[in-house]
């Protein structure tokens, strides 16, 4: 049985900077990159840099009406764009008209959506798919590029938190969070991290193009399985914060009876689990709206097959 | 010569949280003490507990029109009430009218006016005059109080540099900076040493209040003396980051020829200044759109006299 994959070329590629205005190094980094293309320039692909939203990066705010990167459902998508529709409607059709549309053959091959976190996640490259073996030789190839600093994958496939992404209009989608970075700010080294990261994503794709066949192997992944709310009144207000213990200790390990959240009134309140998790975005700012004071992560390994272009 | 200085009690006293509506330390402790003042409770004082910008809370975000906390200047506070206005102007000549009016007898006596930042400044009383030695007093008092945490204490009355603060409508008005935190987070740490500054200023209140003397002494201060922007292209973008080297070094020396900044494309850029000084304020999300990097400061120690109360 052979077990290599051949893919098309991913001739046409674009870079997400500012689907949530207020993080800054996606913002930054487009904007020099829409003036100056040289670092981003590969032989063989068309790399397009692209702010998402305009007006929420120009107020410096996550969004304007909604959240833009939740926008790509089949309902929104399929309105009409002549309509008027809430800014983010609105910007999501044209995103699709111009880079997809999503999930067919005119679709852009990859997407890069760089966003930040407050979260103490380091680097991060989500994927939304276990079965994407163009994305997966990808993030193995990343993590072994940036060595020995960490490069974490989070999967989030799951039936009902997997959420429709600006990126997801990409053949293959891909978001790279970044953090601890506050919102509205630019911190230098989170700034080079993600930089760097996609310097060698590009690299990958031109490697990917021109031939290069990439073995199998096995990427270390985390995840989601369960999103965790604050203790909140019956007005909706919380109640307690992320437990000092807990905060900041994104990707390690929380066994059951470890200490969750503490209350305003100094009690603790512990994780009630089964088993060993592995949090992630632990007091995320953006995802207080959300009912998310954290997401809980199983650790797994996936299979990245042998890869290779298949030339027309 | 008696350097002694009688002062009348301070029986009015307000805690501001939400100037900044997405400041979310004071916004959570006004929240709580509104609900149950008993930690906030002191003989002889009435305290009182207030959100200054709710629709900002409510959107969680900084302002809705014009930063609040720039708003009290002579010229706004000579507005009509009645009269359409931005809405943190309207504010604001409601907040003159409760706990003012400004330079008035009526005015209450101490405002603690709660904020967050993003810098790494830690804990900080914020100062309006070098002469107020009730103020003084009673920043001396708290520093003792939370040792060997340190609490620092910062001083703007710049001519150019400072501004109208929300609680300079009262006789002794002091900020409490606290940070690193970023906006719309709430992070267990920076809540509970707010929380505990708090409760020795209050504490220092009632016995003032109740007839204790506090003798002469002295408090090591931080004085503003320069506001200094990021590097800018001719549209007004930032073309440079705070260096490395200097972020999170908030009351650190900068000394001449010290890295300040580091370009998009790589090069330092270094602190030409003759003096060495000590940068606040680095990296301030809000502080972007104010052309400021960070604040300059220089260290200075100033005098407190000895005071007790006056009984009528």
């Amino acid at each position: 049985m052979s077990c290599e994959v051949s893919l098309p070329e991913a001739k046409k590629v674009a870079i997400f900077g500012g689907t949530h205005g207020n993080e800054m190094s996606g913002v930054t980094l487009v904007n020099l990159w829409l003036k100056n293309r040289a670092e981003i320039r590969r032989s063989g692909v068309e790399v397009q840099p692209f702010i998402t939203n305009p007006r929420a990066v120009e107020k410096c705010t996550r969004y304007i009406d909604i959240d833009l990167n939740r926008a790509f459902t089949p309902e929104n998508l399929s309105k009409r764009e002549a309509e008027d529709h809430p800014y983010e409607i609105k910007r999501a059709l044209e995103i699709n008209r111009i880079f997809g549309p999503k999930g067919s053959s005119d679709a852009y091959d990859v997407i890069f959506d760089l966003h930040n976190t407050t979260s103490n996640m380091g680097c991060t490259l989500i994927l939304e798919s276990s079965q994407d073996h163009l994305n997966l030789q990808m993030v193995h190839y990343i993590k072994q590029a940036v060595a020995p600093m960490t490069c974490s994958v989070l999967v989030n496939e799951h039936p009902f938190l997997q959420y429709s992404t600006s990126r997801s209009v990409a053949k293959h989608p891909i978001g790279l969070e970044v953090g601890p970075q506050p919102q509205g700010v630019l911190r230098s080294n989170i700034f080079q991290s993600m930089r760097l990261i996609l310097r060698h994503a590009l690299d990958f794709i031109e490697l990917f193009n021109g031939g290069m066949e990439f073995p199998p192997c096995t990427v270390d992944v985390y995840q989601v399985t369960e999103r965790v709310d604050y203790p909140r009144d019956t007005n909706g207000n919380i109640t307690a914060m992320v437990h000092p213990n807990l905060q900041d200790c994104d990707w390690e390990p929380l066994n059951p009876g470890d200490p969750m959240f503490l209350t305003f009134d100094g009690r603790t309140v512990e994780y009630k689990g089964g088993n060993t998790v592995y949090p992630t975005f632990i007091n995320e700012a953006a995802y207080y709206e959300k009912q998310q004071a954290f997401v809980i992560t199983k650790r797994g390994t996936l299979i990245a097959r042998q890869i290779k272009v298949s030339k027309m």
